[in-house]
């Protein structure tokens, strides 16, 4: 598994969103500016409350009011730009006027990187009850990019990636009884379908190899434990590979995440939530990114959440965020080769 | 998570059953012996077909008509107890006739440990299609091992456990659709009482602590994706916690994996296969063992089958059968310390 970033730079800083600002996001963003140049991070800025980032956080801010300021002050600043004034932030509590900094701040930062003010969006985490609540509608941070982005929510996916191991849950957030039904054959190809265009276009990989995991133990066992593979899952990838797409499976899932397995694909196509969190999570936890494919523009987030008990500590890993922004850059620098060549 | 073997030694060898004669049982074994002493592996006998053995690996066979021989010459020669002759084994092409050794070999080496003329059970790898075609009836090697020790099946616990995780899986070998309607209250109980003896006893863990995984994505969220959290595990969890049973739950099973969520517990309870089976292959492929939990003797396995594809081409590693035969020494050790202790 392996895509070659192009050694090229990006055409602007990184957006990112802050996220809860009463979350982790403000200390992992700042965290990741501290090690910039350890981690050869590009230039990046937070579009969200300088106040809420001071809170955790004793650093130098710059303010700023323009996308194009931020690379001129980023050696020896984190640049803000500010879009809310929440008031006083206590960390772990999150509060309605915080959620609302956090979907403005992901509005604000969608913008920027639709109008090509910024190069790629990572957005911070975010509590979707909270949300909720402040009268978001929509049911992730994802969901409102695509939307904003004017693309149909049947057409993204959700790749969680790491060294060595990218996953796509094919079904995400529902309970574990309606899996069987959500899974229909189309749902699968479009989701591989999808997938192998954003290997190409955003990791760079020619000829993406998927493996799709089965969803009974063993694969269901020649139909001894269940049948989903026989009736559904084998028609639906011999259709794929009719197509042309490079996949195998369905593979028993246990036994597709072991060190030897993961050598022999790009991605892996699960059934079900955890059938693609657990591994990844299990292999990766301080660095897992998560990425969504069929996008006009890059947008990565951190794979975690906002971690309220975590929150003011100075205990929160920036891996994850470190992770998020340097596969936002390779895969923009990706993206932008491959239009250039068209 | 640890426990704390006494530094003791055996009562006798340790019994390892052949496993199908055409998968790579054989190969497998006969490395572990190659690597006795590096390994510090305590004496063991094959009980099998020398034949089998003699087909795959070139070392030295010792033919021994009790296992009170098998010490004596275990420095020099891998002791083997002859059960049957199956005739040509050709590696990867398993025979009724392989299936049938596998089984004799089973009920031979559960005999001689049952008898106490071995100190532990290490069982082969057997094709399970192999077994019922050649007249066995149960659904596997740990219920036929069960029956043979006078336990129902009700009451002994699969786990798996390699280095830094153990887990138990609450429902097997069932289709995936079927877990919400199987896993019940009184599984739950059953499960973990059964698993906190068996870390007691087996693993010297003197206050086992549990952990259980939710069914659904984000163990439910609050009953926003599914609701057998609140109508289920929570209260078989709160009941277990009235009995004096220290576990947590229901946690979200992506995240009870990561290096710091797998130091609080020493066992994790999951829902179905893939839960407990993913975690476990993804960290520790090559050295996983099955121990089963509730038997009056102590039986593992290598975590894996008889990879009939890998069969004869000396390319079966032996780490998770040499992590069986340790896993076995160190659970009887256990197991006799605390016996005399009553």
């Amino acid at each position: 598994m392996d895509g070659h970033p192009p050694d090229a730079a990006l055409s602007g800083p990184i957006a990112i969103s802050l996220g809860d600002p009463a979350g982790i996001g403000p200390e992992v963003i700042a965290k990741a500016w501290e090690l910039r140049a350890r981690e050869q991070l590009p230039p990046f800025f937070v579009v969200g409350d300088l106040a809420a980032i001071r809170t955790v956080w004793d650093g130098p801010l710059a303010r700023i009011h323009d996308p194009a300021e931020a690379a001129g002050v980023f050696d020896r600043a984190l640049p803000c730009l500010q879009i809310a004034d929440v008031g006083e932030i206590v960390p772990g509590n999150p509060t309605l006027d915080g959620a609302r900094c956090a979907f403005q701040a992901l509005e604000c930062a969608t913008g920027l990187v639709r109008a090509e003010s910024a190069s790629a969006l990572v957005t911070g985490p975010v509590s979707k009850a909270q949300l909720a609540q402040a009268g978001f509608t929509h049911p992730g941070q994802t969901e409102f990019v695509a939307e904003r982005c004017g693309v149909s929510r049947d057409n993204i996916v959700m790749m969680l990636a790491g060294p060595g191991l990218r996953v796509v849950p094919l079904t995400i957030h529902i309970p574990f009884v309606q899996v069987p039904q959500v899974l229909t054959a189309s749902l699968i190809r479009n989701r591989a379908v999808a997938t192998v265009r954003g290997l190409k276009r955003f990791f760079g990989i020619e000829q993406p190899r998927l493996a799709m995991a089965g969803l009974n133990p063993h694969a269901g066992e020649g139909g001894l434990l269940g049948d989903e593979e026989i009736t559904l899952i084998e028609p639906a990838i011999a259709a794929l590979r009719e197509e042309g797409v490079d996949i195998v499976g369905p593979l028993s899932a246990d036994g597709m995440f072991t060190p030897r397995a993961r050598a022999t694909y790009d991605a892996a196509l699960c059934c079900y939530h955890d059938q693609a969190l657990i591994p990844i999570k299990t292999l990766c936890f301080d660095e897992g990114v998560n990425i969504t494919l069929g996008l006009p523009i890059v947008r990565t987030s951190p794979d975690h959440g906002t971690a309220f008990d975590l929150a003011g500590r100075d205990h929160a890993h920036p891996g994850a965020m470190i992770a998020a922004i340097r596969m936002a850059r390779d895969a923009e620098i990706c993206r932008r080769a491959q239009a250039d060549l068209v």
